[in-house]
């Protein structure tokens, strides 16, 4: 038996929680984005509002996180951005992400979802130029990274 | 090998769809209430739209439902309450309902969840009196059943 903090696998860690149907999740994100364009109307306000709830979200999301997937620190932003893909994404979606676009500095980086529960059926109508669709999902990693350090910054020596 | 029009399990069923991290829907969910409130500031109001964002949702929902459950005709309402109960919410959920407080008619029922994936973790405020938390779900039956009736109204006798 591997020792408790051996991390364990996407796919052991995505088979160790709670699920519902994934359509149902995807229609129900629909209808928030849909919610939020007709009480806001500006477009740039939609993507705030979506960056803010998924802020939230992975605040409470990143303790379901620690808890079972048996990951301790991470040693840079590298290790830190492929444990997101590779762990997180596979956890809560059930998919992985590809880390990309390095910068030089190796501080900026994207993800990339080739299977993305969150566009399934979507279609955009011409007046959403400019909609982030996906935008909860840039929130959700800005709120569990933040929470992450407002809880470990004390303890751990974060790599600048 | 059973025929093709067997139903499945509502084990098999839920076992047969893509899934999501429960969690990751219960605050999405929490998330939308929040900006109903927050937006709308009647509970009514917000019980009213929950409702109607739910039966959206069930309108698409049922396509799947019956793609996947082999399911055919129920052939009266209890045992489409039945269906709902046992097959419906354990595909999209992943737990099941009881049926009950059937009046002497029976043309009314209540669905019970003993165990429900949309509270989890929410304790609602005292000014949140009257707010129908899980109203989406009422409104996910009722899209679906309506959407049946019109699409299999014209070929199909239903029971009164």
């Amino acid at each position: 038996m591997p020792p408790l903090t051996t991390p364990k696998s996407g796919d052991a860690l995505f088979a160790s929680v709670e699920r519902v149907n994934a359509e149902l999740f995807t229609l129900t994100y629909g209808a928030i984005v849909r919610q939020l364009l007709t009480d806001l109307e500006e477009v740039e306000e939609v993507n705030k509002q979506l960056d803010q709830m998924g802020y939230n979200i992975g605040a409470r999301l990143v303790d379901e996180f620690l808890a079972k997937s048996n990951v301790s620190r991470c040693v840079n932003f590298k290790e830190t951005a492929d444990t997101i893909a590779k762990l997180g994404f596979k956890m809560f979606l059930g998919v992985t992400a590809t880390v990309t676009n390095w910068d030089a500095e190796g501080t900026t980086c994207s993800f990339v979802l080739e299977d993305n529960p969150l566009v399934d059926f979507v279609e955009l109508p011409d007046t959403c130029q400019g909609l982030q669709y996906c935008n909860v999902l840039s929130g959700v990693i800005r709120g569990a990274l933040e929470m992450l350090k407002n809880k470990y910054f004390t303890k751990w020596s974060w790599d600048p």
